[in-house]
């Protein structure tokens, strides 16, 4: 049997990787992901999942940082273009994207993946060294790019679906493949929770390429020390005024968040653990001889722990109100997101460690467990509210050799990984289907 | 005579009024100002003028700022939605905007009017307050807006150029009426003048709203104090990376440009004279959680002599250059404009001065000469060319009061300026052709 | 007569360069010119001219920026090591420096001439190409330095004294020479302004040497444009922590300075006229490895009328409030002085210019009148209260050329401007008298 | 046995707390520690050990950041004042302070003590709830406190002496006590090392009161994540102007320092571990109408490994360098210490537990081991170079409830921790020593 699922994944594997290709040229970031989606949603669908959608799978209003309608509506507009059905898309309207997959209807699901499908809002290099350029699957879509390995992701969820369907026989449960939008900026998985996307699931794996794993054949079965972390815009807004002839008029919101920005990055680094402050992406004036009017901020805060990040938030927002009155503007804070911390169950990490044992493609001394993790996703989320009704969950790192670091816009990944990514998967379904049988 | 021309204009001022609320409402930025030079083209080509358009009144390379080819083109399809004549906006492509109408092909030019025409790159107040928002005529186009008073300037341009048709018989030679783009960042008028725009000008009158004249019935017949100025954008390109996973491996652009802003700001005042620096727009990094990789910055710099501007230029350049080295990343500094100094002539001063006396509306106790300018109009580009051809020119500006300062969103003028403003510059022109003639 | 005036001034020149090298070595800033004033006030007590020392001429309570009292006594004790008359200094304690001699103890004094005596809080350069490190002149007195030529101004008083004295008989009214302590900071005139100093003076003059004249010959009239201003102190007390184990407990008051000083010298220039900003001093924080809880700003604004430094100040006061509130550390504004404006009377102008046709000295070409100052003086004080009374005043700049900058450690000027700037004094003198007589 | 120990301590508890005071009263910063090391001197050559001070036991050129010989030898002087043998400070003229004590003159030393004996550069609280204040044993030395606790150390070390004379026939080898100068700083123990202090030690004990240990009874036995670190001073030399007349003359080294200081906290933080900087102290500028024309830093980084610090102190290096550079300043670096990091031995940790197992007075539940340090002590220079030579090594930390955080003015500990201390290093001597017999 083993040879089995691993031969069939063999024989896939073109294929994902070709899908894998296809999502990383329709990069969508969070809200947007409208293209991704009905793709996704048509392969299950032919596959005969049971879909859900839209407003079904989100609570709208714990949606933060969805675009302005005219980004959505372009995005939609976009997608159909492109090529998606029409028909699916109007389902996400108003940017209530991602797909939720069950192998059954019923009995009550009791294995759930997640699989994470957003792009970053990031130029993608068009270098000749960068292989998607060069292979011409970069993305089409300008400020957007796959440079987290989210593509991998979408293709290792649709392998997984196609095989465990052939294998369904064999799982007495249900399965469900959750495909969540937004996580880059935490924002996705609140909103699935909220609308009961989590209840029954007793069992619960997600897992990112790369990251602290950088070698094919490396595997870590779950990792410590999730950084919680807060996001939010900060806009100051002051008083414009002709630059040459009466400077004094104005009122400096630029100067304001320059100020703003430099002191938030001097808040001090805290002993009991480790913090992180980002202003990411800063915009303010108009034109060159006015005295700029208005700036706004995409800032985030993280911490080791969540007093750690409460901290840091509280310290972010006295520098930010204190900037605004230092140049006599206006300031208004508006939260976008935030994820707390997480931890990883020891029962999921060995039945992920068994499924590896099977599998030559894991390199036995690259097999961990227990890796300082250091950053964020809000995979946590789901793994709260699993544990908190009493099921067990983890989140594994899968290796590649990376052509340039996470968020950067030459990443790309080593593509060998996702066949056995998937298998690593499907055999983890069908030890858990066993051990519930 | 004096009662001909001042009861022609009583009739206009409806007309004129009307003109003005249509160009406010298609306000339109440096380089794309479609709509309105096709509007004025259509209503001076029915007039019986004679018009210059395209490259025939520009030297392409000179144009300094011209937006990116996607801009324009939007620009200009916005024009022709907008109803403007297709192929004046094609004779217009890559930004060849404005228009110079001659009273006569020929003889030689003698007597010249300019009036600028461009918007400002902000967004118009929508308050219940502001009369344009009020009365329905704000910008229909999001982010341009008319702050500056241009608008006023180019419907008393047309309101003179129909007098002046009228009166032909009474003008021997030729009268040019020069419509510049792209006055806001002083860019349009040197590409005028390399294009052979003065030639053969012996006498120039320019004129401003408001400003320095901000009473109905205030005059000022001349200018001194031209803040000589330079625009530049500085890039800085840094390396983008994961903010929470591996913030050390990025190398921040935005702070690199937050630290430059300040201390640009910072640069000492001067003993010699005034001096300027503005940074009017900073738009830096991507997502909220990438290290910023892209810092773009629009600078500008003024000094009551040249040499007072060279030296913050140069001030400027160290202090870019000195931020770039603290963050590690690459700084690349482009020149956008900039324009020389001027000064009035009185000879122009006093016919402007005797035209205003035979109007009532001009209040003697509030008619000035000489009065400080302490900013920039790339006029000075006109007005140097033509004295350097032994012409004679100057700068006046027209009292009315404002709703707001100039380069504010809620900028407003008392519009009962616009049909006196027209009656001195005609008054003006008949002055200098009787004294021709 | 003429040159017997100029033979007795020339006669003494060899006196008066020693004189002003004397005081050159025994530099005292403000309030602590024991040495200084002991050195005038046995000289002049010696010429038979009334002396009044200590609160007699000086309001207390008006002093601002006085030193601590360990300061004073070890400035007194050090006047008396270098051979001060030890009474002379008791007389002075607690800071009540400077002096003002009258030749005559009545009628009533109607002339007065003003000499500042202060030196700089500042290093005297010991480079071989400063005269006075190579002359063996230099400052003995570490940190105190006569770079603003006060010297030379005590050493011109002390010359025009001796040479009245003689001239006694042809002036029939009084003659008083106030010598000011505490001009750096522009803290003496107002107390003796308060303590009666200027009681029914009817004419006044003061000069400086050098700043806006600076050549040998050249004489400045009268001045315009004098800088109104204000002089204080930002306290910052934060909470300090061990830097290396528990960063985040502190409050850091260095960080706040940093960043106030920042964001006040990019407070924007005016249009109506000239500002200045600085932040001349800052101490901040004790040891290495402690988070700085205490930081000390000393700050000056300027401006071209009383109305532009007024609103330098109080954006300095609220870039300084918001700057400890963004660091949470406790704020203290301590006002050390200021003074106003001042104008030069037309008819003080014209006894100078009379007198100065009188000395080939000074030459012709390179006498002027209503020059541009740019900068603060406390005589403004003594003009403005002269002026209040009904009497004449002004402010005059005899040129000499400069080794360097005011306020520079190596400053130092053309000692061949010292006789004839006791010589100008000593004509104006008596043409008043001859007037009066 | 036990018995007899514990009771020796209890009788001498008076006198060590009084020694803990004295030492308080006279608290020197690091190489003026000259009253502190002749008062231990003195004492310890009473009870018969040998004694080793000056050159031979610190290299001269390793000493970084002794102060200038005006301030050593005025604390010299102060010391002698304050009844301090002045044979003794002679000795350490120069700054040669700090005491090395062996119990016997051979054979070969095997088992050490170190006590680091200097107070901190700051003021300490003169408030009615801080004790010292309170119970009159404050600091009588200005801008000298011992916030950090080393006047207990000196005191336990005293104490610690005095029982092992007593009890010297049961030692068959040598002790030696090491009274280190200059910890604050990271100064004195190289220079000990290099000068062979630590030659032929066997066994190293240092102990810190506090930090890490906030309870009575509490004890860490070794400690984990130290911090590598480097201190340095940087100076920006400008050029002084008059503030108000010529401000564009200047170059500002205050606001250079001002930026430097902003963005050397605002270094990003790193994933790889915990890292610090630090600008202690900052002094810029002379007189308020100057421009500053001198700035000095004392800064310090840190980092959980070598590597980690050197990157802060590499991207300081270039931040500090082009902040001079954006102001035109000079800018010179010098380096004033620095340690590396370091590890306890499990067997010297093993020592200290049974030695404290023996001591009700210490709770079993809070004796712990591996913990946190997260700071840096240069203790680590004699624990490597120990252990570099085949010897072991560990540092403690006694738990004592604190009255305010170390480094701060309010700095005070339980005084009742003194006596357990000096008895658990009295036990662990003997048992050390047992063990070789």
């Amino acid at each position: 049997m083993a040879e089995t699922i691993h031969d069939m994944l063999r024989e896939l594997e073109p294929e994902i990787i070709g899908w894998r290709r296809t999502l990383h040229a329709h990069a969508e970031s969070g809200w947007t992901e409208f293209w991704t989606t009905a793709f996704l949603a048509e392969a299950l669908g032919r596959a005969g999942f049971h879909l859900k959608m839209g407003a079904e799978i989100l609570d709208g209003p714990s949606r933060m940082g969805v675009p302005e309608d005219a980004v959505l509506e372009a995005a939609a507009r976009r997608a159909v273009d492109q090529g998606a059905d029409p028909k699916l898309v109007e389902r996400m309207r108003g940017g209530f994207t991602g797909l939720v997959a069950d192998l059954r209807p019923e009995p009550a699901p009791t294995i759930a993946l997640r699989f994470d499908i957003d792009a970053l809002p990031m130029e993608e290099s068009g270098a000749a060294e960068h292989r998607p350029a060069r292979e011409d699957f970069a993305s089409r879509n300008a400020g957007q790019c796959h440079a987290c390995g989210h593509d991998g992701h979408g293709a290792i969820g649709l392998a997984v679906a196609l095989i465990l369907r052939r294998l369904a026989e064999r799982i007495p449960g249900n399965v469900r493949l959750i495909f969540q939008p937004a996580e880059e900026g935490v924002r996705g998985a609140l909103p699935m929770v909220r609308a009961g996307v989590v209840d029954g699931i007793r069992a619960f794996i997600a897992c990112h390429l790369g990251f602290r794993a950088l070698h094919t054949g490396e595997l870590i079965l779950g990792l410590r020390d999730f950084l919680a972390t807060s996001k939010f815009d900060a806009t100051y807004t002051g008083v414009p005024s002709h630059a040459g002839a009466f400077p004094e008029q104005g009122r400096n919101a630029l100067l304001a968040a320059a100020t703003a920005a430099l002191n938030l990055h001097a808040i001090p680094r805290h002993s009991a653990g480790a913090t992180r402050i980002t202003v990411g992406r800063l915009e303010a004036g108009e034109g060159r001889n006015i005295i700029p009017a208005r700036a706004v901020m995409r800032i985030e805060t993280r911490g080791a722990t969540t007093e750690l990040n409460d901290s840091m938030y509280a310290r972010a927002q006295r520098v930010l109100e204190h900037a605004a009155g230092m140049y006599d503007v206006g300031f208004e804070n508006r939260v976008m997101g935030g994820c707390s911390g997480a931890r990883c169950d020891p029962a999921m990490v060995e039945v992920l460690r068994r499924a590896a044992a099977d599998m030559p493609f894991f390199r036995p001394e690259l097999i961990r467990d227990g890796v300082h993790f250091g950053a964020s996703d809000d995979v946590s989320e789901f793994m709260s509210a699993v544990q908190a009704q009493g099921g067990a969950a983890t989140y594994a790192m899968i290796g590649t050799e990376l052509a340039a670091g996470h968020h950067n816009g030459r990443f790309d990944f080593n593509e060998a990984v996702l066949a056995p990514a998937a298998e690593l998967l499907v055999r983890a379904v069908l030890a858990l289907s066993a051990a519930r049988a």
